[in-house]
């Protein structure tokens, strides 16, 4: 699958088993460089617990402004939860890595998914990042598959997405890599305020763009993509989005947010987002299915969003989902508890293409058509509230037995 | 078990299989009967979709003051979303019940829980209703039990509690029942204004009190018991709690809300509100194990108890909890992502008598021994902010296989 997407000019990636994570022989080190001095924008979980990786991180973009050359990455163990220890942990590794790389330590990020409260495994880390480096000479597409294997924890599939622009009549590539499959309900933020994921996603381009536009683009992009995905409600301590942008392809700079060229990078981002935050939902732990819920007809935005998130983490929406079961009325009911005002009256809920209420009432429908329906991988719920133009959409996945499987038993 | 309650003077009540479930056979209606005129107090739940028999009830409320006589209560089917013909069906109902009984009409309140959607089975309502007038006439215990029996739906044991006090010399009998056991994280508030559950609640007691102080005690008791506890964070349409005082004890008159004799009621009412709460998480739809959450030292009780709120649905949590896991790092995660702002420098974590987390990193504590404390029926989880010296609590129960199993199959 890994020959099938476009990979950006300028970058090189790798990924290795260190010993980091508590699975045995698991890849769970990645690292992704740009050859060329880069232009980096990222989004950081909202969470009041944030693990100290991001913190460094944080602190990285703000002394460089966001020149950045590489991001390192560790699955299974998130350093999280681990105080001032875990600060010079981080420190440590990101030192490592500034000296291995020969670059100054503030233009390495660092990333990490995992268990919450024990300390990282230093020697295996940096072990783990000697092999990367050798790894690193020889890069190409086995390697881009390696990175993208070892971010991930829990999920059963790696997950890639690439677009290619034409900015000024030059091909300019977008490469996308990401991992989250529970703890799912991202929250991002940017480095210096506000947005909402562990979710990891690491976004690669070659197109020339400095960092305040790419902010904006990563921002505005992400808000509509990784804000709006739900595996089981909760938001992480290590959500973490980094977007570099190296200029590789020789095309014109992309400049200012009301130009052409930068809505074509942003529509161009969205694209593999969208696709990214898509394998998220259909990979969600335990999930055998997608559900993309549409609200519309909302006085704002912001509001049609807010429901569409609350029917998306309604347990009793998503096992009726699970169960084929055609329960509208349990969507009703997320929407009344959603704190979002409206008319139950004005009310109309498609399963599919199948009307199952209007007027906030049951219509007449064929129960046995939308059972089957439900029984596909990929289903619609799209709710219309008939007070507005706004609308928004959340994606999410059924709610099984296997998801309570998988985190029942996570750490043994 | 029905024998070891204490039941008030001048009630009686009756159950009986109506055939307005879904479930063939079961009990489904009751009826709740004062003898004698008696104040009321009641709170509904703060969905946007409320059901049509809560909308008539909070109309009979407003007219008579809170003056009442009756509660007639089914189950298996909820009268929501259910439109203008929902609140007829609601009307006709209330006034078989009414000529039934010989009593005016908004003396007599209606209850309801069970499927969304579909409009309630008149013609075996009213032979339920019939039924029930004719097992009133010899009512015992028996009766009783068969009440609190017909308002269950997917639970798995009845639940009653009952208390006694002594106002002005004179033994005074409080005694509720309830059902709920999913769709379960109840936001009730008073039929004019403001609180938070398809959690059903009768509390009856022969106290002699007017419904403004009986309200107030309602709800402040609520406050600190069925709207501090989520199975599944789903707020349902239907929940409804009432609580009828008749007198009939003979004790002296329970007057304003600074004696020391309303204190004492609202202690008893407390310990059958508390004990009620403790029976729905202990039998929350598929729970193993209840699961005790105490936030202290914050800033509030608001603030702790949201804090606390979002512990208790958090689905890492609760299977973590289910497998026996110490995964303190999802409890840490949960608290983060609540909205709530603390420092987690300050924070410590017990898991019963075990500390297991102090300043927000992890202490060295026995896997083992908080493992085996993870496989009692009830555990305790403990939260201090360091912050401040408010508290609350919030009560859950573990995520199964079982909750899913429940509720992908539940119309069927």
């Amino acid at each position: 699958m890994f020959h099938k997407f476009h990979w950006p000019l300028g970058f090189s990636a790798a990924g290795t088993a260190a010993g980091v994570s508590y699975k045995k022989g698991k890849k769970d080190m990645a690292l992704f460089l740009s050859n060329f001095p880069a232009h980096g924008a990222a989004l950081f979980t909202a969470s009041r617990v944030k693990a100290a990786p991001l913190i460094y991180t944080q602190k990285a973009i703000l002394n460089t402004r966001g020149l950045v050359r590489a991001v390192v990455v560790n699955s299974g163990s998130a350093n999280a939860a681990t105080g001032p220890q875990g600060y010079r942990d981080a420190l440590e590794t990101a030192k490592w890595a500034s000296r291995g790389l020969k670059l100054p330590m503030d233009q390495v990020w660092l990333s990490s998914t995992g268990v919450i409260g024990p300390r990282i495994k230093l020697k295996n880390y940096r072990k783990g990042l000697k092999s990367l480096l050798g790894a690193l000479r020889n890069a190409g597409t086995d390697e881009v598959r390696s990175a993208a294997e070892a971010i991930l924890t829990t999920d059963t599939i790696p997950k890639v997405a690439s677009a290619v622009i034409k900015i000024g009549g030059v091909p300019v590539t977008i490469w996308g890599c990401c991992k989250g499959s529970g703890m799912i309900h991202p929250v991002l933020r940017g480095p210096h305020g506000e947005l909402h994921a562990t979710m990891l996603g690491f976004i690669l381009t070659d197109a020339s763009i400095k960092s305040g536009p790419l902010q904006w683009a990563l921002e505005y992009v992400a808000d509509k993509t990784f804000n709006c995905v739900s595996i089981d409600g909760d938001t992480s301590t290590n959500d973490f989005v980094a977007l570099l942008a190296n200029g590789a392809s020789g095309s014109p700079e992309i400049k200012g947010r009301r130009t052409k060229d930068y809505h074509l990078f942003r529509e161009g981002l969205f694209k593999v987002c969208d696709h990214l935050v898509d394998l998220i939902a259909l990979d969600g732990e335990g999930a055998s299915r997608l559900v993309q819920i549409f609200v519309e007809g909302a006085r704002s935005e912001k509001s049609a969003r807010s429901m569409a998130s609350v029917i998306a983490s309604s347990p009793l929406v998503k096992t009726a989902v699970h169960g084929a079961d055609p329960n509208w009325g349990r969507i009703l009911a997320a929407m009344g508890r959603s704190g979002v005002p409206f008319e139950p009256r004005r009310v109309k809920i498609w399963i599919g293409d199948t009307l199952v209420c209007k007027g906030g009432m049951e219509v007449p429908f064929s129960d046995q058509k939308v059972i089957r329906y439900m029984r596909n991988k990929r289903i619609f719920i799209r709710v219309h509230l008939g007070l507005g133009p706004k609308k928004s959409q959340y994606r999410t996945c059924d709610f099984t037995g296997q998801y309570v499987g998988i985190n029942a038993g996570y750490r043994t």
